[in-house]
């Protein structure tokens, strides 16, 4: 399948890694390809420059936005959040429309210092923002929750944990659904919250994620929805 | 041990009846103790009226807000996150003053329709609200995070789940961790966040659980934070 991924940071490259390897004929897009290319140094996570990834990953392609959006008949949104309605601008509404966009973004504002806040949450999210300006694409809300490694390899826990859909259209979900069972994901551990403004939740895990990650030194964790018998939605 | 617990509600009801049955003696705290007693009809929840649930727990004294803050050497805060502050500032500071307050309360606004808002939320917390209104109180935040029933009976569900605290005073989050342990909870199951501001994080879960309980279908569920090796904080 082609697909389009929106943001070449360490989700991005996580993402776009995983779908090239499952067959799927990525692009990637980002602002400046040339800029993007120009960057030397490592990230602030240690990785190294986007040149020496794609260099090791040369099956993906790098582009534009509007040609990743151009090429993808899947979209997935891996931009930071405060970088991402841009991002979906310079995509172009006639590039997405109609299409599936998987939104892993969250609006994660670090510019007051750690840990983040929100710059939207309670009466609104970034989801429904992005689904409010582009009417005709199907945003889908998953992934949102848990780290970029966890999110394509969930069976590096041992154990059962759970992962969010909020979405408006049906057929949307099901085909994000189909992705994340490429990943690994059980149809038992996926949970359908319901529309878009579900949304909201997810994006407000954020801040006892982030609590979590300080709290346990460690980023590989996840939630899991325990209830008995166990959750079917 | 003397124990005040502020409001009447489920969650007062509940608290107060298991830490009765353990041999606590509780004071429930009310704006108006005649008012209480005189209200006839079901709650929304379909619960008896407060006076029938009394006569069934007669160990349980009702009385007004000072009183009960008076009574207790711990305090728990049961009340409708609304009216938290309010009921505190009847409770009286001096009667406040260098204790243990477990709160329990959410910042819930129901007042713009379902499912509920956040009336604080991202910046700030409802426990930071009370911490800063009483810096001679020790909050602790812990047990909003789930249904009532579960609170005090963590051993409903057969799996392991975890539990959150924050707070700024450590002896006061062992006080707190003593009476989790009565109620069944394991030492491995609780999750010291740190400062009374990591109750931002477990106050903006609430917008997560009201949408799981919807889709769920049953409220009698939890977070577990799933982590190899499992978490220890």
């Amino acid at each position: 399948m082609k697909i389009g991924v929106f943001g070449t940071g360490v989700v991005g490259q996580t993402l776009a890694e995983k779908l090239e390897s499952l067959g799927h004929e990525v692009v990637m897009g980002t602002r400046d390809v040339q800029q993007s290319l120009t960057r030397a140094d490592k990230d602030s996570f240690g990785r190294p420059p986007l040149k020496d990834w794609l260099a090791q990953h040369s099956a993906v392609k790098l582009a534009t936005h509007a040609e990743a959006a151009a090429h993808g008949a899947l979209l997935v949104n891996a931009t930071n959040g405060m970088g991402t309605l841009d991002a979906l601008k310079l995509a172009g509404e006639k590039n997405l429309n109609g299409k599936v966009l998987l939104d892993i973004s969250n609006p994660l504002d670090f510019s007051k210092g750690m840990p983040p806040t929100l710059f939207v949450c309670n009466t609104d999210s970034l989801a429904e923002q992005i689904q409010r300006t582009y009417p005709q694409l199907k945003v889908v809300k998953s992934l949102n929750t848990l780290n970029a490694y966890l999110m394509v390899a969930p069976r590096m826990l041992s154990e059962d944990h759970s992962i969010f859909l909020s979405g408006n259209d049906t057929d949307a979900k099901n085909e994000v659904r189909g992705i994340l069972r490429s990943f690994g994901w059980k149809d038992s551990e996926m949970i359908d919250l319901g529309d878009i403004t579900t949304a909201r939740g997810t994006e407000q895990l954020l801040p006892i994620w982030v609590r979590l990650w300080g709290a346990l030194q460690n980023p590989m964790f996840n939630f899991k929805i325990v209830m008995e018998p166990a959750p079917k939605a």
